[in-house]
């Protein structure tokens, strides 16, 4: 269950045993479109309208493709096993173009605005509305000297925080992944209804929290060519100045503006980062260089220098600030790091050898595993409904 | 000109004269796509990638259908002719499948996640993120006991909203057009950018601008089966209800909830509306309906009764508000009424036969004609950044 094309394909047959079949619309779904729908047993039925077409694939992204059949009124159809709950980016092919279905919001992955379907999980409501007294989700535009352009970022805040006027609040600065922006936080990860849910729990303390363009570059500086090849040492090169730019931005434009424009507790003892997979690496980055300004520290699926199992020595590795176990315990509250447990080897092997290595050097941190998903956005939701709790506290 | 598809292509000599085929990636673009890109004419080139592909073709919404030419290289392309300024929905239709373009971002449009590309209006940057202190656009989320559902709004509050915290501020309705939804004022409009352009300038009042979702339904009504054709009685009927239900929705549920969690003047004499085509309908529909809670009206490419030009008698029509037109300006401050003047027959002598008609019967109003633009985003924006300097004066 490691692989890729695999992972999402969950064909247990107690799932089977369920065999209702009685497929709805997925929320996902533009209004009022009755496909892709889905059945209690998590299948999903897909439905494209291509009447001059000679072949439409069906591309889950974190599945294999499946070949869709064609009917006599120009709808190409397929119905896929049990799929893994929640939200799978996917494209459809068609005669070797690869695009979106009309049928499905949009949702920006893999460098596009990409279609995505949700897959509910039994039981689960964590992630939706409640309810619950709602916080609200604010689009900023800062100019960054940085990056020489006007940055859009989204803001988390709590419920009450506009009644409340005296309170300030801990802020938790958390980043997508890579191939997506700062709306993937809100869109694909209802960061604001987990939020809700935990703060009228009394499971969190109420928080602000800025989600930011993790694609940042340098002003005047130059694109890597179109085509240029992952891995390459052109695309390597380009990979190092952004995070570098998104560092400086983040720290030198992005929390001075958050400080001065919202209610902050603006001291690093109530300032997180945590991100997922590209997120990840930024943050253990930013925040190692910077543990002036954070002390709170969290890796979805993404941490320093843990893709592809290669060692990790505590005594060197994160500018030595691993070195001493008790003085790094003093000032940073929390190393949280997480992984799913079917995600691909590169990834979970790569978590898995961080965690054992931090243990063997006796580096306190939370080792979270979740059960069951991939590299996908049900993954980084529960990391987030485990890591906000221990936040602040 | 008045034909939609001639309207989105300006073909003029003067254009044309500027032949510098200075092509740059269009705004639009996800981020680093190369295609599709405009020149200074405005003239646009798109490329898809479809190697299969028989026949693949771009739908400019507001143009005409154009034939997309194979390459080698299984990328198809097109150069249109120069096109007016403004955002264009579109589409790519690939061997008889109409799919957006995974090179641009998409936009809320058509009842699904269109494409869009800008093509920019030389000389123009009221509607451009500009050097001066920058509104907030936030998502709140209600609960709606006429739909039975939570609901999606977006709120912009005005620059300083949270540092002047004593401060109350009028508010404006503001409603998108039929197949968009909320989304719409802000990605494809830049509401914001123009209220804080406006308001830098001190041509506009600080204010708070509400835009929900005008597609409600009420809770336990069945939607009209899928497949019900336009303009068929039964959807005739659904679209009754739905106008209903919206004004239910927003004078019983949304104003309360506005006035209760936003610093608002709450009378009426501090109450606007506004909508572009269907959400013109609506506005004219909701406001007459309760002039005890608005006093300023405006209509953007749709109003009262105001396509097709059927006649329009200002003694009946409107709740026979308009019958006394003197009684009638002591009332509402405001009734304004646009539309481009390149927009399809139907709603362009719709609209001008109630100006006429308005004129005729001496009731106090504006009439604003966009020169050179059709049933489109940029008649719109430049509607808004008329209308919004009449408002709360």
């Amino acid at each position: 269950m490691k692989l890729v094309g695999l992972a999402v394909l969950l064909v247990a047959s107690l799932c089977y045993a369920q065999d209702s079949g009685d497929f709805r619309p997925a929320t996902t779904n533009v209004p009022d479109a009755q496909y892709p729908r889905v059945d209690s047993a998590g299948r999903a039925e897909f439905r494209f309208k291509a009447p001059d077409a000679t072949a439409v694939k069906l591309n889950l992204w974190s599945g294999p493709k499946l070949d869709m059949a064609k009917g006599a009124d120009g709808f190409w159809t397929v119905t896929t096993p049990p799929l893994v709950p929640g939200l799978h980016y996917y494209t459809i092919v068609v005669d070797g173009a690869e695009v979106s279905d009309p049928s499905s919001h949009t949702f920006y992955g893999g460098g596009k605005d990409a279609s995505g379907i949700e897959i509910p999980e039994a039981g689960s409501t964590y992630y939706l509305p409640e309810d619950v007294p709602h916080g609200q989700v604010r689009e900023i535009w800062y100019h960054s000297d940085v990056t020489g352009t006007w940055r859009h970022a989204l803001v988390y805040t709590p419920p009450g925080y506009d009644e409340q006027t005296r309170m300030r609040y801990p802020v938790l600065y958390l980043q997508h992944g890579a191939g997506e922006d700062e709306t993937g936080w809100t869109r694909q990860g209802h960061v604001n209804f987990i939020l809700d849910n935990l703060i009228a729990a009394g499971k969190a303390k109420p928080m602000i929290i800025v989600m930011a363009n993790g694609n940042a570059r340098r002003a005047g500086a130059t694109p890597p060519a179109p085509g240029a090849r992952f891995g390459s040492p052109e695309m390597m090169k380009a990979m190092h100045e952004m995070m570098m730019a998104f560092e400086d931005d983040e720290t030198k434009v992005l929390i001075p503006y958050i400080d001065a424009h919202f209610r902050t507790i603006s001291d690093r003892e109530h300032r997180a980062m945590a991100g997922l997979s590209m997120g990840g690496m930024q943050t253990f980055q930013v925040t190692f260089d910077h543990l002036e300004l954070f002390a709170y520290i969290g890796g979805f699926s993404g941490a320093a220098m843990a893709f592809g199992g290669q060692p990790f020595d505590t005594k060197t590795a994160l500018n030595g600030e691993l070195a001493d176990p008790a003085a790094f315990a003093k000032k940073v509250h929390l190393l949280w790091i997480g992984v799913g447990t079917d995600e691909p080897a590169m990834m979970h092997t790569g978590i898995e050898n961080l965690h054992n290595a931090l243990t063997e050097a006796h580096v306190q941190h939370v080792f979270y595993e979740s059960p069951g998903t991939s590299h996908e956005w049900q993954t980084w939701r529960r990391d987030l409904k485990e890591f906000a709790p221990l936040l602040f506290q």
